[in-house]
């Protein structure tokens, strides 16, 4: 089971590795993680994308709430969220092979960055079928280095008369 | 000082926490964290953004290269780099005041991502200037919900003469 989370926590060091540990001492694989601040700058949003057991899942959100530093905890449903996740990407192209490159990346809304004697480095934006589309497409080429940022998701502004927040 | 650290990680659950947990123990601040799988599926990659002293630095640096997951560690210099962040937001827009905004957000060439009776979901893309420039002409609207990735970064394929590994 598959589950995306979304934590609002206040800005204590240590609250990052604690919420991460708590999923993982249980067994939960965490996909990935982005956290960033948000508006305010003593509160940070930590979305976690983790793959396990749903009564554990249960068990790991009480112990979450009862974390100080925990101020809200949202369990963001894919279909009820814009959902994205923003990829670097470096592959090694052979100079003839540039200009095919260069469309393919075009054709799917991203963006060359950086171009070098052997390499192009490109930055492409999406939720998770077009990240993995885009991927798929490149495939035939060499990877160099590879960063994606993890998930992160916001509700979907018509689906705000639904509950999201488990606290 | 501040700094941005790409850390290649084999993918075993604690690692995460186990290396946040080496920088808020010796007191460092993470201002954002991002992590995601690479090309290949056992290795993750973390990128840190993180401030404080540069000698504690080192030695968390020192520590983080004993952990047996930890696979490679790169210094990655913001003018030597690819700096990005994705931004989601959510701001409280009247009816009247919707086609300023989507001028705005199209001048920067960010894209609205969905549109309710009283809000506006936008995403960008960029390094810290750019998305800081974003908000900063959007600051005149009550934020509703703000979710970022944390920055992710790739060497620049002109800079890769220059060493960046730290191990």
């Amino acid at each position: 089971m598959r589950k995306m989370i979304s934590i609002l926590v206040r800005n204590h060091p240590g609250v990052l590795s604690h919420v991460a540990g708590l999923f993982t001492r249980r067994g939960y694989n965490i996909e990935s993680i982005a956290a960033g601040v948000t508006e305010k700058p003593d509160v940070t949003r930590i979305t976690i994308v983790v793959s396990g057991d749903e009564v554990v899942l249960e068990q790991v959100t009480k112990q979450l709430r009862k974390l100080i530093d925990v101020i809200k905890i949202y369990d963001l449903k894919y279909s009820e969220s814009v959902t994205r996740e923003l990829v670097l990407l470096t592959i090694f192209v052979p100079r003839d092979k540039r200009q095919e490159v260069v469309a393919t990346v075009n054709a799917f809304g991203a963006t060359v960055v950086d171009i070098g004697e052997k390499t192009m480095t490109m930055e492409f934006v999406g939720n998770e079928r077009r990240v993995n589309t885009v991927i798929e497409a490149l495939s035939g080429f060499k990877v160099k280095e590879f960063a994606r940022t993890g998930f992160v998701a916001l509700p979907l502004e018509s689906q705000r008369e639904r509950e999201h927040t488990l606290i």
